[in-house]
């Protein structure tokens, strides 16, 4: 008894999500109210906030559940077969696709970005970690096969990640398509490059 | 006659925009109107409109003045004596304490950069090519003296400005101030070491 009430609030849970994630997209995330959301689900609004104590907080579960995408593919990338820098570009380049397509194209969600940012909220903090431990995943395989070499693990991985904010972040994307700038593969080069073992000066 | 004209023809327009960046740090940018700019310097709306065509014009110039300071100051850097990284280093902290100084710190300037950016002044692209233009000035001293090593010089510039973003965009400086990240040296590491001659695979 306890399981199958367990197994249909989850449910519940996530069907206020989808709906919601399609409200953002259809009217957008600003205009959407939780009577919206209720309403869609044929619920009370007293019944929305039994799985989410604010607004905010469906929102919040939204922007994860968006984020979490990113995620997941980015980690099947680190996780998959072949050299550490080929891995490198090809899940630096799905971020890059995957946050355009998922923020660009899509200006209602980008208002739903917009605010997320502004308003610092926790998801952005722990999608940004995430994607740093799976950058430095991929360098710390790169430097076990000596195809990469760096002294500190932790920032070298912040660090790859920060000099990809142009292609990363959904404000940035945005802003710098129309601005003179490097090219996503070339940006890439750049920070394989710094990944590389170098010539020591001593 | 007409060089004490033209030189007080300068200095009407200089004097315009030395207000106005006043009246953009007191009351904000848009709130200030050219009634309050002309009300200020004691004549009418129509004389300003003689020197800037629009409130837009204005606002260009008293943007162009705040970036061109900064300009000013990396190319004095990139000209001085020294090895080429450490004066690189010097640049890049230089661009971002002014930054910071001049949009973060003060927000009612900050206001006048998101607009400037959202409406994608011809400005912020000068600005960001003058400093890009800089910084490979400081690359290709590197290139020459054998401290730095890159396959295209063009390239290595906008990609070395690029992996800045972070400490370099005033939204971006704002925004990041409470997020995780490299701090500005480790970032500056990580592009030195991306300019720095490798041990090449074949």
């Amino acid at each position: 008894m306890t399981l199958i009430s367990e197994h249909s609030e989850t449910d519940t849970r996530e069907r206020i999500l989808v709906v919601a994630e399609r409200l953002f997209r259809q009217i957008g995330y600003q205009k959407t109210t939780v009577a919206d959301i209720a309403k869609e689900l044929r619920m009370s609004p007293a019944n929305v906030y039994r799985f989410f104590d604010s607004k905010k907080a469906i929102h919040e579960g939204v922007a994860r559940g968006l984020m979490g995408g990113v995620e997941v593919e980015a980690q099947r990338i680190a996780r998959s077969e072949g050299p550490a820098a080929a891995r490198m570009r090809q899940m630096m380049k799905t971020i890059n696709r995957m946050n355009t397509e998922r923020y660009v194209d899509d200006s209602k969600l980008h208002e739903m970005v917009e605010i997320a940012m502004q308003e610092d909220w926790q998801v952005c903090v722990t999608h940004m970690e995430t994607i740093g431990h799976t950058i430095g995943e991929v360098i710390a395989q790169g430097v076990a096969t000596g195809e990469f070499e760096v002294d500190d693990l932790e920032v070298a991985a912040l660090c790859a990640g920060t000099a990809m904010m142009r292609f990363f972040h959904p404000q940035m994307i945005a802003q710098c398509a129309t601005k003179p700038g490097p090219t996503i593969d070339q940006m890439i080069d750049f920070v394989i490059a710094g990944l590389s073992p170098r010539i020591r000066a001593n």
